[in-house]
């Protein structure tokens, strides 16, 4: 971890969206002839959404709410960066697309951060340095997934924890405040790269190359090893949460846990490992699923609406995503 | 454009590479039934290659050569990022592809920087931050894009300026060598966001949404309205370089220009409306095509390699790409 001073940054304001349709852990039991609670007990998912328009809208209508909670406008913005999990689109990216919905008045400059499941906490992280050095003053990081396009019901264990779903946050200076990135650390550990994929769709699985091997629709469907990035989970991530609170000097005890919505198994695993106390993560995984990228800034957005991080608080953010990466963010709120 | 002084950064190595394969105008004319000649004058292009196997493969190699031109090898990075134009694979992200590829000996932390053919731009302006910043100190940008696999060479206007290509660079502190990023502007006019499209292979046309709407690889197929993207830089790219060279204090005939190599008939066009020199565009259009993300590197690392950037000169990075959008980068080499 580098030796590098608090940075300030102030989460000006958060927003989430999700889709108008809702899927029940007891409408997929009667869908797939199962015994009523037997995907609920499976997956730990009582609700999902699945979204039919874009990813773009879905992520625009959070960004709104985001500049509304900061009682900012996109006149105040002066960068848009789009930190989903997966494309919109191969071409252009996601942060285009985004800014089309929004249609800024000044041709504000936009780009994705992507790192899957960790694009937002990547996203905060490498803000938290532009705000700091003064290189940008107010930015909205957007994170929106449909993670519903590529899933297949019928495999309940790669599909039936997914949900999708947008959250956003408007990230500006603190000033005076104390509101402050007190450490970050990312890691990738690609030995799992393809523990958690989707194949077909950019270049190396794409339409033409894999002509006649089956139907397209399988190449872009979920896989997940979810045993293989637990393992990796396990072993990686309280060192780097150890290494994080000692930069910091901010005993976990002492935060809010933001994880990443994984799996209620990983979820699990987390409270134990972390020794955390019964209300200090926030867990919104029953009622939305895993939302890819979307899923860590949901929940942060859910402990900021609902007062559970208040002004002054430590929060610590934290998750792995495909890749398999894992990484954290220790923040005065 | 933020009031922002220099920010330390040295380009400590550049490397590139090409598949083995390429495709000659002259064999396009054959394939087509055209009159010899006619695929080159259409397209400006007399070679482009073809890749068999996959962009973070080929995005490797390139990065290896800039490790050895920078005379470090992985152990002396702590941060690697791909910042291509489209994606590997929907997910993971590409940098997780390219870390696999690379097997670093540590699990480096990574990431993908996206703004289509302006991503290694846009990654050299946060680079410059996060190294000026002190939050990383060697970071390793790679883009990698194998627009080959979406092109269809029966639609010649769209398909024919393409080319596949890697290139890479090692970004670090400048030290007391003068290195540094002077200024640097993004904007993104989205009105042009379909412009330039690849629509199939995302979330917002996955296949079980087009599902009996004619071959998928069609939907994968990239489509270009050239004139409206050529229009936009027209209008809003020489205000931009004006901006860039007034924060700098250095003027457009001190630079050496290297552009994303768009088209020839971009590349023209940037000649005359910049008024530059004859040797002072880096031109290497006619030898590769559009290399999409990979472009603008690859120029910038044969710019580097024949002599013809030296330390101490000024470069001009600059370029738009499907958003659209439109950026530079005035840089002390």
């Amino acid at each position: 971890m580098p030796a590098l001073g608090p940075r300030s940054l102030r989460i000006l304001g958060t927003g989430a969206a999700l889709p108008a349709d809702a899927v029940t852990s007891a409408e997929l039991d009667d869908r797939l002839g199962l015994a009523p609670g037997t995907v609920e007990s499976t997956t730990g998912v009582r609700v999902r959404y699945v979204e039919k328009g874009t990813a773009a809208a879905l992520g625009a209508r959070a960004a709104r709410q985001a500049l509304a909670a900061a009682d900012l406008t996109l006149d105040d913005i002066d960068l848009v960066v789009a930190a989903s999990g997966t494309p919109d689109q191969p071409l252009p990216y996601n942060a285009a697309l985004l800014h089309e919905e929004l249609a800024p008045a000044r041709p504000l400059p936009s780009f994705d951060v992507g790192a899957s499941c960790l694009s937002f906490l990547t996203a905060v992280d490498l803000v938290a340095t532009l705000v700091d050095a003064g290189r940008y003053e107010r930015v909205l990081v957007v994170s929106s997934d449909l993670a519903s396009v590529g899933l297949d019901f019928s495999d309940l264990g790669a599909s039936g924890i997914f949900g999708d779903g947008a959250a956003a946050a408007v990230l500006g200076p603190a000033g005076a405040t104390g509101s402050a990135v007190l450490a970050a650390g990312f890691e990738t550990y690609s030995s799992g790269a393809h523990a958690c994929e989707i194949r077909g769709g950019g270049s190396r699985w794409a339409p033409d190359r894999v002509a006649g091997e089956g139907d397209y629709a399988d190449w872009a469907r979920f896989r997940m090893d979810g045993g293989a990035a637990l393992r990796l989970a396990v072993r990686h991530l309280p060192p780097l949460v150890e290494r994080l609170t000692a930069a910091a000097g901010v005993a976990v005890a002492d935060t809010v846990v933001v994880p990443h919505q994984a799996s209620h198994l990983g979820l699990a695993w987390l409270r134990h490992a972390l020794a955390l106390g019964e209300d200090q993560l926030v867990d919104v995984y029953a009622d939305h699923g895993n939302q890819v990228g979307a899923s860590l800034p949901f929940a942060l957005h859910t402990a900021v609406s609902s007062g559970r991080l208040q002004r002054g608080d430590h929060a610590l953010l934290l998750g792995t995503g495909a890749g398999i990466s894992m990484g954290g963010v220790l923040l005065c709120y």
